[in-house]
Formats: structure tokens, sequence, C-alpha cells
């Protein structure tokens, strides 16, 4: 089943040790078929350096398993919430990457404070706040993922143009239209989160960049107006 | 002697230099036989690219040498007095890993600050504090072992769910069911080590991570009910 | 076209990765040919393990493409700009680097606190302000090259002994007497920038090296008595 | 001539990109032939990569070439003037290590923080301040030696105790009975500054070590009661 997806997302996986975002097994990437409503991820707790493109797991849009040898992530469900909420997106990663983490478990989003952000991410990279006690104990990856839907729809983010969140006390998922773009991501948020937390210190009272800076490295990388790269004209 | 148990330590021992938690030779991981009662170290003062399996030191629970041309590590007698308060351990790693090391010289705990510390480690890290001049002239790395024993006692401590401690102006000991997992956990702190000095400067006020988190997360690893990773159900 | 330049250009960007200063395809290097007026530089968006000497691209001083399959960097016209007001540079970079660009987002430059750095650079490396909202829409690219100029002339900066800027919120510009040299810069000034960050934090009130340390090292390098490395005498 | 302790200082320098204390040419490595009172150094400016055993040059106690095809390094009056006070060194080391630089940049002696410091030197590594503009203008390299020595004598410092010491708002200096030994020194001092500097950002008012800790260590690894490592007995 799925077997282009496999190798996909098996690479998408395999690029996290490669960017220094993983130690051990503390991540995980996903890719969807939205023509079969069916999502591929990587299996709970096996070893990257064992991880082989058959070892993916094939989950449905309830989080649950459709194919595969092994358990899925146990973060399955999150990444099912988001796929059901977000319904331009193909791919989902989530690590424990350590200057991300280190907003998160300081509770902080991260302001947009230079273009190396705002070529990729529109605006502060949001943190969401823990969740309540019994969110916790009843369904706690589902409800990670709906506290991240209810958190962009209350905050009227756009999510292809924010397509990073931190949960509180735990740490980044990012996503894109591909499982490989939510990876290139992911090397972003990290880089930006290492970045803001350095001009911080060197400037305690530090400012987000203009609006209009933002704006146009934003729009220079996406949208009609591009033109970045090389481009069809 | 314990041949198989030389190799299983031997091959620990070289995960330290490949996860970059020694300079030099700063750092041992010892492993026990518990039918026995004795214990393999590693020899003191070796480089690890010269270090073989036969050349570690076979030592009983007095922290005598039994065979090996070596002398064993000069923290053998704490690695003897863990093995004999720490009962159902397998095997002990001490480095002088750099975060680690920076916040028992700071003379702190750890505070749990997020998940990645809560997979693992119930709680803070704790930091033992100094030993008298008197412990330090007597017996220095047996009366280590013991602070570290003692303070486990007071603070109602369970050495399996909180396997790593700091000691004070010196660095951190991990240990676990096995050499293996000692060296995981010193892999662990190392990280959460990093992360949480990180996430203070971001939010100097901050919290541990609530209860009911760090609950969820160590408990979703660790016990009955847990359920990460492949399981036989 | 120009075939020795693209080679020296295109080895002198592919110095880049191997020292670290970028991620993905956040930096670029030009050289000029002072005596046709045209330079090479980087093409936009294409990676640097997929880059060969011919994918480089020709432009002239007005920024138009002269030859080249690809789109050149989107910053070339800050490349062409600099290239105009100052006259005896041979070679442009630009780059994401991390310690430095944390230093732009803090919209500070570089203080002169050491020996490292005056051997490169004659005094602080200036940070200049952010354009206007009007400046960023109209020529975004070719305003931040003139941001540049018009400010060392209004600071009197000598840009042979100043090869450095950093653009507030963006991130650091590097020159020299070849592609090769402003790449050589643009090392020192990652590496400067990160121990200027970590000395204040050693010392909140820190002051820069004395002038004559400074003009000490900086003329045992450059100038008539310099007397560092081999030299014809 | 001095063939062999060319071999050594060679090998000596080689070891400083490996540990990762060098950038370019940031560094220099000498050892010395006590009968001849001849020592050998490192050429001025000459890359890594490119050095060879036969381009390492032979100087006098004066600091003039008595053989060799280049300049020997621009520091070299320094070096002569420290094997002049030092008379049991055998090799001496400086470099602009990161995290070393930063303590020298900032003017602070780096505290005795923990036992991985008080294993190698003996107190606090002091930081001598800058020369007057006369004596850098005088004999710059000659009077950075004579500052040193000068203030070993003042604070009634062993030089053997304490290897190392850090030039204001320049870079360390280490030495040993060897060239390795002295390279060795230089490794731990980075590995020291970096963990002194985080563990004063966990605790702002930390102390150093109690002194019964610190002769502990030092006194375990250094002379007649010394037990760490393999001993003749």
């Amino acid at each position: 089943m799925l077997e282009g997806l496999k190798q996909e997302v098996y690479e998408a996986n395999m690029q996290l040790p490669r960017y220094g975002l993983v130690t051990f097994t503390w991540g995980n990437v996903s890719g969807i078929d939205r023509e079969s409503g069916l999502f591929v991820i990587k299996p709970s707790g096996v070893a990257y350096d064992a991880l082989r493109p058959e070892d993916l797991v094939v989950v449905d849009l309830m989080g649950q398993k459709v194919e595969g040898a092994y358990n899925p992530s146990s973060d399955t469900p999150s990444h099912a919430v988001l796929y059901q909420h977000f319904p331009k997106i193909g791919g989902i990663v989530h690590t424990h990457s350590s200057w991300a983490t280190s907003w998160a478990q300081a509770g902080r989003g991260i302001p947009c404070y230079g273009t190396t952000h705002a070529d990729y991410i529109y605006g502060e990279v949001p943190c969401v706040k823990n969740l309540t006690k019994t969110e916790i104990e009843e369904a706690y990856e589902k409800n990670t993922g709906l506290l991240i839907a209810r958190e962009f729809a209350a905050r009227g983010l756009d999510y292809e143009a924010t397509p990073a969140v931190l949960c509180k006390n735990h740490g980044p998922f990012t996503w894109g239209a591909s499982p490989a773009e939510a990876v290139h991501t992911a090397v972003v948020l990290e880089e930006v989160a290492k970045m803001a937390a350095r001009c911080e210190r060197l400037n305690p009272g530090n400012s987000p960049a203009p609006k209009s800076l933002q704006d146009k490295h934003y729009f220079r990388k996406h949208g009609a107006g591009a033109y970045y790269g090389q481009r069809e004209t």
C-alpha cells in the first residue's frame, strides 16, 4: 500500500538525524494521501539507523492502523487531528529539537526578529498553552492536535503562512505541502529559534523586525509576486 | 572471567566518546554480575581509542580488584557503594559531560521543564551537596557514593524512576538496568541539562512542567500502562 | 565568458557550507572583473550540493543578467551597488550565519573586544539601520546596497579596513580584494560575533580593547609595517 | 637540526585543528631542547593543512631564527621569554580558542568551579592586564611574555601547578613538560572555560569549589600521593 508515499516519508524521516534535529527516536514524520484519506507515519520507538521504508505504518484519519507490522508513533493521534483541520497540508513533523524545545519549555512563542524567519514563517511562531489535567488523562495526543487547531482558529492564523507551532513544556510541530517541506520548515524553525534566543541576550529589549521588512521577505518567496529562486515566467 | 559482561561494558564505554560525553578519559562505565557480586569497570586513565575489552577490570563490591592488568577507575569505590545501595541496577556511568557538569558546578538540581525530561526521569535531577573536608580526605570516592545513597533515602527518591544525580562542583552519575541503559540516560541527561539552561534564559521565572504532563509522559513509557514503542500485548 | 572568474566564485561559494556559514541556500558569493565591469554571482535558490561552475550567472553593474541559464541571486542589486561604491573590492559575500545574524537581529554593531577582531577588521563592525517602508517596497535589494554605502560615507569608514557590515534584522555582508578573501572575512566575522556575545555575558560592562592594542594587531598584518606571515623583504 | 623535536612539535601543532582549537592559522605550538637552548616553533601564517615537519623554524632564546625557510610565528618572542622564566617547561601553546578567548576578552580569570578544572590546574586561571601603549609599541610580543612572568611572580603562582594564562583582550597561553602536554592543557582550558561560563549563568552568585575538593582532585593526579591512572608502585 502507498509504496511511493512510504518511500517519501521514509526519506523525510531520515533527514531528521542528518540535520541534527533528533536524539535517539525523539521525532517522527508523516505524509498523507489525500485521495484515500490515509497517512503514513514512523513506527513508535524504532531507531533511525534500523528504519526501513517497509516499516512505516499506514493509518486512517481516526488514527487507526490500516497496515504495518509495527505500532505507529505514539503521536499519531496528533497528526490525524492536524490533517483533519489543516486540509491543504501533505506532511507533518514532530521533534524535540534543542532550541525550539527550549522555547516550548519556556512557554514562549518565537517573535520574528529577522528575515531568516520572515522568509519562511509569517509572523510569530505561536506557543500553545498546556492541556488541562483531564484533557491529558483522557486523550493526550488527540487533544494536543485539537489544542493546536483551536489556537490557530482563535488567533485567526493561516496555517499555510505559519507552518509551525510550539507546545508548551513539550516541543515543536511543523507541517507543509509535503513531508520534505515539513522537514525543511523544522530545520528553519530550529535555526530561527537559536538566533532569536541569542539576539534577545544581545539586546534584552529587542523588537520584532518592522512589518514592511517581514512582508517584503515573506512575499518575495511566496504568492503571486514572488521572485526568489528559479520560476516559470 | 565474565567475558560477556566485559564485552557489554566495553561497548557501553565506547558509546561515551561517540555521543560526545567525554573529553580525553573523563568518564567511565561499569556493569555488574549480580550473581557473583562482581562488577566490571574501565581501567583508570586509559584512552578510549586504546581501550580493548580485555583491559577492563573485575572488582568486588568492596571495590577490591579481582582480575585485570590495570588499576580500575579511581571512581571505583563510588560505583561499588551505588551497587550496594541500589540493588536493582545493572550499570553505572560517570562523565564530565559539559552541560550536566555546568549544573553540578552551579550546585543546582535540574528542574523538569518538559516532556523530554519526563519521558525518562521522574521529577528533578537532584544535586547532592559537597562532602565535608574530613569525608573528602578520608575516603573521597567511597563517601561520594554514600552521599548519593543517603540523599536519595532522605528525599524519599525511587532510584529506578530518578536514574541520575549531580555531585556539586563535580559532575553527573547515571545508572540503569544495564550498562547500555545507563549510557542512554547519560545522553538524555546531557540533552535535558542543555535545554533546561536555555529555557531558563528565555524565561527567567520559568516553572516546571505541570505534574499531570510529567506523569503522562513518564507513565506512557514506564510501568503497567506504558504504550510507547513496540510491546507484547 | 569569464570562465576563470566563474571557477573562482564557484569555489568561494562552496566554502560557505564547508565553514558552516549557510543552511540550505542562505548565502551567496560574487566576484567582479573590473576591466569589463561584469560580475559573476550564485544563481538564486540553487542548492550548494547541486551547484556547478557553469551555473553561475554573469551580471553587469546595473544588476542586469548578461549570461546564464538561471536567475541570479535575488541579492544581486545589493552586490552591484557595493561594487559601484567600493571600487577596490573584488568579491562580496552575503550569509545568514548564525552569530553575525543574531547581532544583526539585535540591531547592534559588534565592538572590537579583542585581537582576533583587530587582526582583520579595524574597529567596530557597523550595523546599518532599517530601510523605510518606501525604500523596501520600491527597490529593496538595491536600497540595501545604497544604505550601506551611505552609512560608510556618513561615518567616514574606510571600506578596506572595515570589510564587513550588519544589516538590521537581516544579516551580514563581507567583502575583500577577491571572492576568497571575502569568504575569509565572513568566517572571521562569525567567530568574532560569537566571542563578542559570550564575553559580554561574562562581563556585562565590558569595554572594547584599548586602541593601542587594536592598532598593533591590525597594523602587524596590514600596510607598510606589517610583519605577520611570509613576506618579501 | 633537532629532527625529533620538529616531529614532536609538528604533531602537537596538528592537534590544534583536530581538537577544534584553531580557525585558519590562529594558533601555534613550540617545543624546546633545553640542552642546546634552542626551540622549534610553527612558521608564521602557514595553513595547518599545508604544514610539514620540515617547515618548522628553529629559534634561540633571544627569539632569533637559527634555521628554517620560513619566518617563525610572530608570537615567537613571547615563547622565548616564557622559556626563560619558566625553566622546567618543554612546550608552549597559544591559540584563540573560542571560550578561553571570550574570558580573555572579558578581562576575567577563570575561577575553579569544579573538579574538571582542579584535576589539571591548581586554582584560578589568571588573566593578566593590558600592556601599556609604550610596551605595545616598543616590543609587543616580548613584553607579553614579560607581563605573564611578572604577574606569576607577583601573585606567587607556581607555573607548573597553574600551566595556563589569559592575556586580556587577546587569548590564552598554556604550557607543560612537553609540547603534547601543553596541547592537552589547552584542550582542558577550553572545556573548563565553557563550563565556567555556563555555570555562572545558571547561578550568578556562584562560588569556587571548596578548597578541600580542589586539593583532593589536584593531588590525586599530581605529586607524591597521586593514584589516578596507571603508575609504578
